[in-house]
């Protein structure tokens, strides 16, 4: 047995493949002067190719796993957008007149080893990345392919050094039970797409280069105890294959629930929605039960295109969900660009703190036209089924008088144009933003419904961007600030008669359920993956038991007392 | 008369100064393939001098005007380091073999020409920014002298096409009576200048360019009003000399005010204390009439220097300014780097959005070392006077706990090293981030005061970074938010019995004096030259009549409400 770390859970048996490390081989070329700006060309060239390259496994991944993994991606691109990371480059060619790829190569490892000698595991993931950005940089201008996975074998687990993102991207679900590297640990960006992909991984196994690993070798490993088995007894593969075999059945008996309403063993009916950004989600959230769309990102229609989308072409996807949601309701947010999602043919400046800043509601409102277009083919397919419109990052009343200033707008416009859609439309907004959150009961004056975007909530609430691996440990759903503006604003809905559900991850975390018990929230939407599971226990729990534990939350004071306290029961 | 935008306030009369353009004669000079690298490393060398020298520049604004002015700059040194920029002038100069001069020159044209086709004020302004720095630039590459500004002269006002905020670094705010410039706004950079350094200006008068001002007319300005009078009549002058000689008393009878206690009409008495950064401010806080200092910025020690400064030379600084405080009480904040302050020797990785990043008491938590030196320094000097310890960014209890567990840790070190300290000294934390607010009651049991940062308060209330100006339009310390969050934490501060004090810009703004009497908030900290503005307000006001005014801002729903309600109020 070798003890790793467990960084994506799940057990997994199978035959070990060894991937070749990416080495490259680079002679120390040196150029004349007069070839200096052809390196420059060269280099220039294949940061071009590059930065195309990781784009399009960005939007793969954005496809195939999430918006927030995708965003992995971005972190690669700033390095080839790098001043310090670049100007090192350039100078070695310049000054020592040595090729690009020597240039390159030297880079990295300057870059790798700084990295390194820091002792600080979140450099060492940056150093990580640097490599994989370097390597593909290299792969362009030595003109090698990349090492590619086998895709005719068995099913295997697979083994390597150190797996990159990138590498990550073009892996079969299917083909790979699980994967084990010697370094990483639970927060590389692996470790967070290995989560996303539901493979198990256990990383952070340096003693394996003593005896390393052999493609062929049968392996056993935990991903939950970070435990890897090599050429295991015959007792301890029956052991894991029972276990591996319970994993399974588990899951089948999830998928049975699908059809099942979600309700209390005491009979207290809640409704889960999904959470998605394109038509394809919508099969899947119905596919796992889900009683309509809680949350439809509209962003991603306007992405990946050469300009921003028409109301024809808008409002055919709005129509083409409302359809695919069978007669059950579907909130969609209106455009929420700026932060760390950027339009190509609508430059944003940039910006010190993006997320503090010009993006969401904010936009729209100062591109009414094309807000107005939004919202006309918003209408239009309201024909079609139950649409609700959801205006995000609202934080003044002002704000929402304003959108639904240019909404009567939108409607006057279809009036004259004698096209058909619901007169009654319900808009809501996200209380997402502190100050939302604050003066809940003035906008609950305005508006249909909330929706509460735990996500952003949190980040602004503590002060804490969740993508800066350098806070992450500070970014705590169940901090006891964050609980009380949920029940602030719950209880501004409630008392204003307006509906209200929580659509952040935290919707999605089973452990929450009896802070919506206590408040009284029975709408929740969350990511297609998490419906089954917390459907599972809301199916093994009663409201009068969540009541007093969501009600016993409130007497805690730090994050650590109630996380122990939700986590606790949700075992019970 | 000419009417224009009044971009800082003040009245000024005075014989016109023109400033010649900044305007370069760049031929066309061409490269053979062989001077290439040549021309990249004189691009280079230009680079590294102009962001010396923008450094320089900065560092030179924050002693003299204040630090956020001084981050100006930072968009500057950014332009140099951005790689859109860059790589257009190495494209040219690789591209068209053209000299490095030409390539800065076309570059600055064609981004100038871009940002100014987009019809867009902030757009415009960074126009302006990118100009700077582009002739910083141009400047070194062609070795011609910086133009300078008469300093022999009788004081004038300064008339220029445009100026930058690097040409007002070095005036004389004795020798420039005002300033009037063709472009630029209310929220130019230079106009931000102006008004830190008290110099009227009035800005946007394009229609100046069909009969130019000539050095040497005489003219009126009204920064307030944004006219320009040329030649004006005798009884204008008369006018204006009225006014000027009212404004110059109204400040002889301010400072008469520094000696005299803060107390309403009806008696209530009131504390005002300074913000400063340096030994040399308390004597300006002094001056002013400031009992004490209610926020001293400890980073600026931190800063410009090759290491952390050692126990021996913190404890210099802090006795100093203890001892300058003159028995009155000092309370001293906790490193607060990160965000936009950075130090040279303490490299943190780049940050999406620095302020909701690794910063303040999140780095000290870290560092506890560097930690526990400032802690030592401070116990020390609390020998000497009334010292408080204040800690930043605190948002959960468990941080509270690790700085005190911290704090005890020094004062053992000190105790067997048998150096003096005050074992009592107070320990309070700044209320700044949302989470801290609204758990202001759990966390008042943890220490002995509060302090409510307003500026980072706001900025996270309403999600809003107060540095960028795509969004400047919706910081406002004035949202209902915010003030129900101030009335919160003031509540729990008196629930628990300990003091709290209110130390960002809204100190500083007599308009928010009704919600200060209104809440019971006594203690105010301020920049030293609000002080006698402020205390002004104080003794014309009553307790009575301001505790309505401010309970009545609370059943408004708006900003603008409020706003409106104050102004009037002070108005009044």
């Amino acid at each position: 047995m070798i003890q790793g770390i467990g960084a994506a859970s799940g057990v997994a048996i199978g035959k070990a493949f060894v991937l070749p490390a990416w080495e490259w081989d680079v002679p120390d070329r040196r150029m004349e002067k007069v070839d200096l700006a052809k390196e420059f060309e060269r280099l220039y060239e294949g940061i071009r190719t590059s930065k195309t390259e990781i784009e399009v496994m960005k939007n793969e991944i954005r496809e195939t796993v999430g918006a927030e993994e995708s965003s992995i991606f971005d972190a690669h691109i700033a390095i080839l957008d790098d001043p310090v990371f670049m100007s090192e480059i350039q100078g070695i060619i310049e000054r020592q007149y040595k090729a690009a790829e020597v240039a390159v190569k030297e880079a990295i490892d300057h870059f790798v080893t700084m990295f390194d000698l820091l002792d600080d595991e979140y450099m060492k993931e940056r150093a990580l990345d640097i490599k994989d950005v370097g390597n593909r940089l290299l792969k362009h201008l030595l003109g090698t392919p990349e090492i590619t996975l086998p895709s005719d074998t068995q099913p295997y687990i697979l083994v390597a050094k150190e797996l990159s993102p990138s590498q990550l991207v073009h892996l079969n679900p299917e083909n790979v039970l699980g994967m084990v590297t010697m370094s990483g640990g639970k927060t590389s960006h692996s470790a967070i797409m290995a989560r996303a992909l539901g493979i198990p991984l256990v990383s952070g196994l340096e003693s394996l280069t003593e005896e390393p690993l052999s493609t062929g070798d049968l392996l056993i490993i935990d991903g939950d105890e970070g435990t890897v088995y090599r050429e295991p007894s015959r007792a301890l593969l029956e052991q894991f294959n029972r276990i591996a075999e319970e994993q399974r059945l588990r899951k089948e008996q999830l998928q049975l629930l699908a059809s099942v309403d979600a309700v209390t063993k005491d009979g207290y009916r809640m409704r889960l929605a999904g959470n998605i950004s394109s038509v394809k989600d919508v099969e899947q959230a119905v596919k796992y039960g889900a009683e309509g769309v809680g949350l439809f990102r509209t962003e991603f229609l306007y992405m990946d295109r050469p300009a921003f989308p028409s109301e024809e072409e808008q409002f055919e996807v709005y129509r083409q969900v409302v359809e695919a949601a069978g007669g059950h309701p579907v909130v969609i947010r209106t455009l929420d660009i700026g932060g760390d999602k950027q339009l190509e043919y609508f430059p944003l400046f940039e910006e010190e703190n993006p997320v503090l800043g010009f993006r969401a509601i904010r936009i729209s409102l100062d591109e009414a036209e094309m807000f107005k277009t939004q919202l006309r083919a918003l209408l239009r397919a309201s024909a079609y089924g139950q649409i609700k419109i959801l205006y995000p990052m609202i934080h003044t009343l002002e704000e929402v008088r304003q959108a639904n200033a240019l909404l009567e707008e939108a409607k006057q416009e279809l009036l004259r144009r004698e096209l058909p859609f619901n007169k009654d439309i319900e808009t809501g907004i996200m209380i997402e933003i502190p100050a939302a959150a604050a003066i809940a009961d003035l906008l609950a004056q305005e508006v249909d419904f909330f929706s509460i975007g735990t996500n952003d909530l949190v980040q602004y609430v503590l002060a804490v961007d969740r993508m800066n691996e350098k806070v992450a440990h500070l970014y705590h759903p169940y901090h006891p600030a964050v609980i009380r503006l949920l029940r602030q604003t719950v209880l501004a809905a409630k008392e204003a008669g307006i509906s209200v559900s929580v659509c952040g991850e935290m919707a999605g975390d089973e452990r929450a359920l009896p802070l919506w018990l206590y408040l009284g929230v029975t709408n929740l939407s969350m990511s297609p993956q998490s419906l089954l599971r917390v459907k599972h226990r809301i199916l093994n729990s009663t409201l009068a038991e969540g009541m007093e534990q969501g009600k016993h939350c409130y007497t805690l004071s730090t994050t650590e007392e109630i996380e122990a306290a939700l986590t606790k029961w949700t075992k019970s």
